[in-house]
């Protein structure tokens, strides 16, 4: 421990003979701009620019990849984390930050093999000049030495996306949002380089508890009378319209299942009806979200914001966690997912369709090479996502390749995106991705399947070209409605 | 673009310390002859032995892997690809080869790591004798090089034949084929070279437009009234027979579902008749086609021809391009298929019949460990088929022993087949599964699980011993009905 | 083969540059005492501690991964492999156990790449002593060698525990078993070594042929009339006390799906009434069947017993075979197995419970990234098992590292189990096993993903830590009903 700790240079490379290449190929992204087009830091951390408060809240608590590995070995719960029951006061969780912080350094070895542990090396060496390996020993060391670098003024959210290389990044906005601090930033010369993106998932589930209120925002925000299904649709579409001026390119859609079958108008204002009069089925919600699918993707058409589908999570396993600490803490787990038959009535309808672009993620490896990638292989209007959530990992982004590239392409693929809600991890989560493509390119190289200079021209569309030609700028409208 | 354009003999082998291994058993298949029974060649091009017209046609247009990625871009429609609509005149689509060849030669790039451009440069560099990669800019000498090598004599098809180092081949061939042009290459001497195999599907579908037409066809060939059920039976018997005769070895059936359940023979006559009626459901025909690949199975137990089951794919998942363009563009998806219970009646019935050959293929990589590899390893009629379609890539293919060998060995497998329609494609299909597998012989013997002798007795089954005992000759019955 | 046949001491690690430190690792556990949490041998093998009979009883006839394969090829039949039919005399299958012996040796080839021969060729070399490779020309040879083992005291199934380094072995036993061979053995001092395991499974299928049965010797073992619902839990309560007093450490359960919904008393009751009328139907009995799992879990956070889960084999796929020749004889197939839906019941009631240990296996490897290691990821009564039957292969146990480890880590899995009824062969698994986590460890260190030092206390962590921290020993209570 007298000795700096210096990340290898070659780390998630391959080893042997594929290395050399692979650092050739690593060589010519690794100082690329991140683009980052889907994300889920809050817009507000930019419109504010406050400094980050200390350790544990950056980057322990609301990490629910780190919270859950600590919690699953039954030796500390969440609240000995940090994490607090909904409603309840601060006394209820562990609030002295330098507490939790050594409870996530006794367990650092639970990490070992994982990406959080790649992440988070790169993290504490690169971003904040740690000096020593977490453990129960060194703690208290690593949290003086973060705590130091977030009271510099170059640490602040902005400074900081200077540093990452950061050329753009996009949040995540509730359909319902006022987009004031997208507007604020805007005016502060920010407005190419923090954008939003629409989602509208709690208005599209009528069966939710909070979807009236949902509809009352949406009515609110929108100016336009939500009370009915021709109404919810003309105010959506002004949300999208409210997005696009807002500097929006695209839309995200978590739903459980990925059917996209559109019913017919009664149909659909049938079940809009019973779900205002709190009168709808599970099915029926279902078909809704469905039918709300296809309707996004015609909206998506007519404005040319690019859709996104993140299906096949089921939230809130446990159902006590979720009643006493709420949604995202590390409870959502995948189920097997259907996307040939589920996604036919939409790619049918716009799969060649001149102004969409459609983005399947998956949490469903099993899909990639069995309907992804046949998908995104022949729909011009398709893009297969990077791997997504558990399957962003050294290996995980290895198998993507090897399973979807035979099949799409690799001009298929979307490109890389970090989908992270801990900022300081974003230029970590883009050079792990940055460095497995390169070995899987450099395994191609090496078995005189493409040759030297295609993997690095294809490793430089893949780290930049790629995510920026998937979520171009969306022109806006001339009138405005 | 001086030097001449040469393929790398270690092309896709294994980089490293697998490398020398690899050569060696690689070296020991590669000049075996190619044993080629499956595939969709059409039986006039060896009965004719025409030249090919073009490089666009012999090696693009057909070809609906080639022709799916270079639209998936939504840069290239299917018509500027030469791809003409259902009935529609020469001026609905690009007609001129060159034209297409370009637009083919610009997206090379989209085929960086897929198969198709290992098989396209095998061919263009070993048959062909290209001298330039292709590009934008190389499109026109390619062209003109093909052009000048298809004019010779020894490029017609059974010139190319001798070439490829066939030892047989099999097409494809409707129930209804007169196979006149198999009797006629018979009769040339080559009936032992190509052979039918008998592909029943639009007559075992009842819920087709065209069925009732299929089995007037059906009653005119065999000379047996197939308008009743029992006639039906009789007629396919009797078509099974004139294959047989014609030197078919196998069957091939291509059913979306892998059921096999045979139903009772009134419920079976009700069906056949309520379709002939125009009346069944698809629930009907499904079960209709269930209990015909059971008594299709049941079939070959009384005369010998192997039964190929290739399940799972959705065809013409873009009604309108199949609308407007037809079958078999690129279109086709694979969906999640069940083995262990759908050929639980079959295999129950007939899995150890002695003179029952099974040989089942999958889209869905999952089935390989835990449904195909357990059956195959365990009943001796079943064969497990080759990596198939998408899968018959060098990744693909590497999985594929990677999932199956350690629970079915390698003698439960039937070994390779090229199940294309790109005759000059075939020896570049071959080369590169006997490449993939020495690959992964040299893993076992590299890590000491056999020996470098076994290893290359076991590459030298896979490449020729098995496919030829997996589709033995078929005895002609003495008396013939 | 005049040289002795020596195996390579690097077999089943990974070639290159991944070997130096693989064989580091795998130097740190290959001493390592044998820690056998979960297996097939039968108690009477200890307490009768007889001389094993001949080589093919011992190494071929029980074993069903070796008689299938044999089997497989359609050559030799079940019965020519001395697998007796049910209820047949001598006659209707071979007894000279030579040449059961001399047929499994020609068929040595069939084994290439599969785990069968790395254990068989480990227990020939390492237990036996044999000095040749089986073969036609080598049966006799072999045959003659193992004899000669078999016939000293050394080894006699008490010896070779302490050859093996065996620390513990748990066995398998129905819940009716009256234990009296484990109390023997406790009497002997043996009680901590050869420990029970409940499996309750006749008991839990309520449309088994033989349940009626089952639950009389139920009754007559526990003194506790299991005639009605409440009787028959409190007799199952019972046996399992009555394990826990034999030193019981788990309890196992093999179910075709893994669904683990409680049904209301009522509703088990009126089905446990209609199966002992025999008025059940399948539905019923399945659901019965997942309500009874949920009791196994609420009765193991009472005692302490571990629940093991073992779901997703379709047994006896052949009716024919277990018509004739019984149960477990290579036809059982796994099936797409379900846990995130199935398992949300029992892990919303217990996934936190601190007396609450569960340990879920599958046949389906495509849950493992997708359900398995989300969910061991964050509950922390749940564990993830080794990968089993089928998967408990060289390159099965390499995918499943790669599938699990990244979401779960190394500390969510359970270590490894053997889960044979091979005895000889029990060295043999943990060796390799030991060898595959090594070369899996070695390339997170090649890859500078972990350090060698972390490396080497993981790979003894999951050879001998973690299997006995996932079945600790369970208290007595202090007054036993």
């Amino acid at each position: 421990m007298t000795d700096a700790w210096v990340l290898n240079p070659d780390r998630a490379l391959p080893a042997g003979e594929l290395r050399p290449p692979a650092r050739e190929i690593y060589a010519s992204t690794a100082g690329l701009p991140l683009v980052s087009m889907h994300g889920h830091v809050d817009v507000s951390v930019f419109a504010d620019d406050q400094p980050f408060p200390d350790p544990a809240q950056l980057l322990v608590v609301p990490d629910h990849y780190l919270v859950r590995m600590v919690v699953s070995q039954g030796r500390v719960t969440l609240p000995e984390m940090g994490v607090r029951p909904v409603g309840g006061d601060a006394g209820e969780a562990e609030t002295d930050p330098r507490t939790i912080w050594r409870r996530f350094c006794e367990n650092w070895h639970l990490f070992r093999g994982t990406p959080t542990r790649y992440w988070l090396e790169h993290e504490l060496v690169e971003v904040f000049g740690a000096t020593v390996r977490p453990s129960a020993e060194t703690a208290d060391i690593l949290y003086d030495q973060i705590s130091a670098a977030l009271a510099r003024p170059d640490f602040r959210p902005r400074a900081l996306f200077e540093k990452f290389g950061l050329e753009i990044i996009a949040t995540t906005d509730p359909a319902t949002a006022d987009l004031a601090q997208h507007h604020a930033l805007a005016a502060e010369g920010w407005g190419e380089r923090v954008v939003p993106t629409f989602r509208p998932d709690p208005l599209l589930h009528v069966d939710r508890v909070d979807w009236r209120d949902q509809l009352e925002s949406l009515s609110d925000v929108s100016g336009v009378d939500a009370g009915d299904y021709e109404g919810y649709l003309s105010a959506l579409r002004q949300r999208r319209r409210a997005f696009v001026e807002a500097g929006a390119r695209a839309t995200d859609h978590g739903h459980l299942l990925t059917d996209t079958t559109e019913l017919g108008t009664a149909e659909a204002s049938r079940i809009f009806r019973g779900a205002l009069a709190g009168e709808v089925t599970p099915a029926e919600a279902q078909a809704f979200g469905g039918h709300m699918l296809f309707q996004m993707a015609r909206m998506s058409t007519e404005d040319g914001l690019v859709m996104q589908l993140h299906p096949g999570s089921l939230r809130d396993h446990d159902s006590g966690v979720a009643r006493t600490f709420g949604p995202d803490k590390g409870y959502d787990i995948p189920i097997a997912t259907e996307y040939t038959r589920s996604l036919r009535p939409l790619l049918d309808a716009f799969g060649h369709h001149p102004n969409f672009g459609f983005i399947a993620f998956t949490l469903d490896e099993t899909t990639f090479s069995r309907e992804l990638a046949p998908l995104a292989g022949v729909y011009p209007a398709m893009k297969l996502g990077a791997p997504w959530w558990f399957l962003d990992s050294p290996d995980g982004m290895r198998r993507y390749r090897e399973a979807v590239t035979e099949t799409a392409g690799f001009y298929n693929t979307s490109g890389f995106v970090d989908d992270t809600r801990a900022y300081a991890s974003i230029p970590a989560r883009h050079d792990l991705n940055r460095r497995i493509d390169a070995g899987y390119l450099a395994r191609l190289v090496a078995e005189h399947r493409i040759e030297l200079d295609e993997a690095i021209e294809t490793a430089v569309d893949l780290a930049y070209n790629l995510p920026k030609a998937a979520y171009p700028p969306v022109k806006v409208p001339a009138v405005s409605g």
